[in-house]
């Protein structure tokens, strides 16, 4: 039997199944030891596979799902009304047992509702968060939580993000003691709302993490930090104005070169080295973001992710698992609660 | 006699009055009609004035101020300590009619508490903003606000923003109907908090703006909105982490473009063309930022302006003199708030 066991929603995404049964097909070649539980339509998947030459594969197990959860559904709705779509059977794989981590593609409000429902919160945490690596200037990672579970976060939330953060980044980017600091309008003790203020207290009294201060938006990428807290609603918009900002400056960027004939010439060449920042810059796409504070690995995949996107997805699933974050997370928040009493 | 006056903070920026005074000779041939105050160490500034020829400019009279805001001051300390800062003074030459607008390159926290003291905002307003144009995928700017004068808002604020900022796209881009947004972290109406779905509510059943909806942060660029409504802490933090990722995208093209001698031949002509799309993308630094809701117009120059985007700013404060911004935005207060009555 495999060391380990990873459920795939394969109906999740703008794609469909294909990228997942490609993504698969790699994730064969590229990772020894791991079984898979391919869950989603079966008729579809059947016939995915055969077409691929997996169908009877040893690491390969196909779960039936008869639902499907759309990328416009409303979160409460998909729950209330699929029980038996394939996000909702992979994660519930999870919850009993029977694979050890799961990734998706789909729509992440119903991903994070579900996998609440499903998975429930690790013992004193709070509120799971959802967490996404973004590249910084001298090179390496830096995590970012919330980037949307949480519209709204008290202090206390914001302080167990930090915590388990700075789990994480131990765990998974191999850093001794990260840095951890608060997403904040300035870098002053003054500046902010009181949640932020409060919760910057919190971190600072904690012997449980190295807290740094407030850093503001545009040392988001600066390298100045290993974890950067805020809450999902700060998150989201940060990281989506980035990639929208990027796009466009690389539209703009594309048009001036297009503007003549010389810069024209070189645009093959070009392109390529610009399509390399412009991938560096799109962590969610490329690595895919964890929903962490939860009895289990959940992976959420970019939406739009190519096979490629959709197996380092897997990979990052893999690597948390290996790690062990849902465990080392659970044992840091019993330690910090436990300091508290 | 000329026609408008402006008051100019010469001590504020990171580059001292040097800036300023350049960029005043500037706007004495580019601007016709305007009379200039200069308010900051007579001393220094007489020395400055003299070396660029200006001293007896007809067009120019010097005021003194004993007092220089730093760019570390924290905003409740500069209030209380520093009454004759050249920022105060020159604020105040607004608040008693002696000038038409101010313009300062000063710390962003002191001004806007100076100017909320100094001037006070507009009958009915609630709180000021701080506003700035942001650039279009399409061409064209729309603005966003508020960015930083207000951590914490409710949703009548928010619905306020969308009026003056709908005033000011009209005044100021000219405008017909500017489309209204609010950002938020989907566009679904069940997203985001409550403070943001009960702005939205407010915004779609007031006749006096056009609201379209909840607006992403990857469609802050888009061209979907003329007016994008935010409170200070999440546009402070999306436009600041804009700035940091453009930053080091194009750190990352300029590395790219050096490691090749066949692109390293062309980045001066490339350089050019770069920087070109770099400058537009920093609308703060270019434009200036007004402080919108007030009793008088006030334009916060970039603390790193040079001359020319000094001489932005100060063109910047014309416009809007010019347009009556702020009282076409006490009148369009005023009919809401007739109607709501």
């Amino acid at each position: 039997m495999a060391a380990l066991t990873l459920a795939l929603d394969a109906m999740g995404g703008d794609h469909g199944p294909s990228v997942v049964i490609g993504a698969l097909k790699q994730a064969l070649n590229s990772v020894s030891d791991t079984h898979f539980i391919v869950v989603g339509d079966e008729t579809e998947l059947t016939e995915l596979l055969t077409k691929a030459n997996l169908l009877d594969h040893p690491r390969i197990t196909l779960k039936h799902a008869s639902q499907t959860v759309t990328m416009t559904d409303k979160p409460g709705y998909s729950l209330r009304a699929k029980p038996d779509s394939s996000m909702r059977v992979a994660l519930e794989l999870v919850a009993d047992g029977s694979a050890d981590a799961c990734v998706s593609a789909g729509n992440t409000g119903a991903l994070m509702t579900k996998a609440y429902f499903t998975l429930k919160t690790l013992p004193g945490v709070l509120r799971p968060a959802l967490m996404s690596a973004i590249p910084q200037a001298r090179g390496g990672s830096a995590f970012i939580l919330d980037l949307g579970a949480n519209p709204v976060c008290d202090s206390d939330t914001l302080f167990q993000f930090g915590i388990m953060g700075s789990v994480a980044a131990q765990q998974v980017l191999n850093i001794d003691r990260p840095r951890v600091a608060l997403l904040n309008m300035g870098s002053e003790e003054i500046k902010g709302n009181d949640v932020v203020k409060t919760a910057a207290q919190l971190l600072q009294q904690s012997p449980q993490v190295n807290y740094i201060g407030f850093i503001e938006g545009d040392d988001l990428f600066a390298g100045k930090a290993d974890v950067i807290v805020c809450d999902g609603f700060v998150g989201n918009i940060a990281l989506k104005s980035c990639e929208g900002l990027a796009e466009l400056l690389l539209d703009n960027i594309r048009t001036n070169i297009h503007a003549h004939w010389l810069t024209r010439w070189f645009v093959k060449l070009f392109y390529r080295r610009l399509q390399k920042s412009w991938d560096w810059l799109k962590p969610d796409h490329y690595n895919g973001a964890s929903l962490i504070g939860l009895r289990g690995v959940v992976i959420k995949s970019h939406g739009d992710a190519n096979e490629r996107a959709f197996l380092s997805a897997i990979e990052q699933a893999l690597e948390e698992t290996q790690q062990h974050l849902p465990s080392r997370i659970r044992d840091r928040v019993e330690d910090v609660l436990l300091e508290q009493e």
